[in-house]
């Protein structure tokens, strides 16, 4: 099996859920100088707990980093500790994994629910890509490979299968997720234009759909373990390419209509 | 060539551009009962004199309403006028066509300007949707027609080929919108919900994306006036049926993809 040899990596969302068990996975592969850094928005409070736990079994490895995707200063407060602990050979992987999801149609939805799901699921990818730019171009830059990876350079947007208008029209029936999915779409349009844009860097950037993962946010009924779900998604995350650019796959490595 | 012949229309952004055009060209129709609601924020200043004196052409038939669609309580209000005037025969059609676009790439667009083409492109259609369900559902109830037309009771949302993700690799090298492009992709998925959701009332909808135009947002450039435009626009209109229900189609009746 191939495994993600990425330096540095970054992961938003990572005290609970696929964020969490994606830290646990990477630190668990031996890899020199990796450098996880493993982002939550109450780093000291009870749903990090497990985090901190695990940090502590990875001295070294993993650094905790307060941040908050839907607060732009504490983006940049984040970013101000990370470049700190980076080298000059920058950040490899950025995982927008944080996310937050209401059930509702597009009849009960409120306002709010939109605001709350643009705010975290949209604005937070957006402004985390933009304020984590300048390490991941020097990530790039340093490398000698040629061509697109994610050892190299690369940003990873969580997504949803609930994001795919194609998809909604058999999903609807079992899931009704009105704000989620517009913000989802939304991303994928962000994992769109930063693919074009930052295609000259050789920086990738893809959506990934995890699955339908058990989690706070999937449930119990969901059929996918998120061990599981991540494992498949580490093992796509391992084999892209440029091929991939700019595209929206599943966990199994599957291309999915937008 | 086939006409709308839906007796109430709502149109918002009507005061200019491609919104204006589609009030002249269905009030010069003869079509008996015809309502036209055209909708802008300023009725009674400068931007909207070109309105005023359609309205003051077409006497009975054109009713200026003031519609703010990213102000929920100007929708409220518009929506209190506009119920007053209507008969039980409600809303047959209602058209999202305000917007607004500024250009920029990925890594430019402000937090400001998402906000804005979030606020307008999206969560207005969404909000005037809403509002304005009640008197679509009576228009369908009403009407003696079986299946879907937008003569008995439709929404259309003016969407755009820079909020298609399959489109956006071939129109970057021209167009860079982020904002809108996020906003209009946004919009889509809005129009998939919709159509699911108002199926079982047969309120058919679908996004259109009107063309390159010659208006304020297109710019002089643009290749289709807004006269040809409106007139394909009404022409495919006047021909829908359940089976572009949920869709997104062009000027020419051609289907985009997502
Ligand atoms: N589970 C599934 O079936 C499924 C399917 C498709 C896509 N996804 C996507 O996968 C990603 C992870 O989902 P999950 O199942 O692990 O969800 P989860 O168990 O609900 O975890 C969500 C994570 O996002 C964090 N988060 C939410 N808002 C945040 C903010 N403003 N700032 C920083 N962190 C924030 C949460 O932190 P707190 O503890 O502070 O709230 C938590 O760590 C999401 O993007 C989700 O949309 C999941
Ligand atoms: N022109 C093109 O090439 C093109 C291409 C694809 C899609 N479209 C879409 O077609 C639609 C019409 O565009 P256009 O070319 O006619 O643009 P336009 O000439 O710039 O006119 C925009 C219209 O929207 C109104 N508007 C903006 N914000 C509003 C708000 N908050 N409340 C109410 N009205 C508001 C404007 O009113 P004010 O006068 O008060 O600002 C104006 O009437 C838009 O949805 C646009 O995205 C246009």
């Amino acid at each position: 099996m191939a495994a993600v040899k990425a330096c540095s990596v970054l992961i938003t969302g990572a005290n609970r859920g696929l964020g969490l068990e994606m830290v646990k996975q990477l630190s668990e592969v031996p890899c020199p100088k990796r450098q996880i850094f493993a982002c939550c928005r109450d780093p000291d409070g009870p749903k990090s707990e497990k985090l901190r736990e695990l940090a502590e079994k990875h001295p070294g490895i993993i650094t905790i980093v307060c941040l908050d995707v839907g607060d732009p200063c504490s983006i940049k407060e984040s970013a101000k500790k990370v470049s700190s602990l980076l080298g000059k050979n920058g950040l490899n992987l950025l995982v927008n994994n944080a996310g937050v999801l209401t059930h509702g149609t597009m009849q009960s939805t409120t306002d709010q629910e939109m605001r709350d799901a643009f705010n975290t699921n949209l604005m937070g990818p957006f402004t985390v890509t933009k304020e984590y730019l300048p390490y991941l171009r020097a990530a790039a830059k340093a490398s000698a490979r040629s061509g697109m990876s994610c050892d190299k350079a690369a940003i990873i947007n969580i997504s949803a299968g609930l994001g795919s208008m194609t998809q909604m029209l058999s999903l609807y029936s079992h899931f009704s997720t009105f704000s989620y999915s517009v913000s989802k779409t939304g991303l994928n349009m962000l994992t769109v234009y930063t693919a074009i844009e930052l295609k000259q860097d050789e920086i990738l950037c893809v959506s990934i759909h995890p699955g339908w993962v058990k989690s706070d946010m999937g449930g119990d009924k969901a059929p996918l373990e998120s061990r599981d779900s991540v494992a498949d998604i580490l093992q796509v995350i391992s084999s892209l390419t440029e091929k991939q650019h700019g595209g929206f796959l599943d966990n199994t490595g599957k291309t999915l209509p937008w």
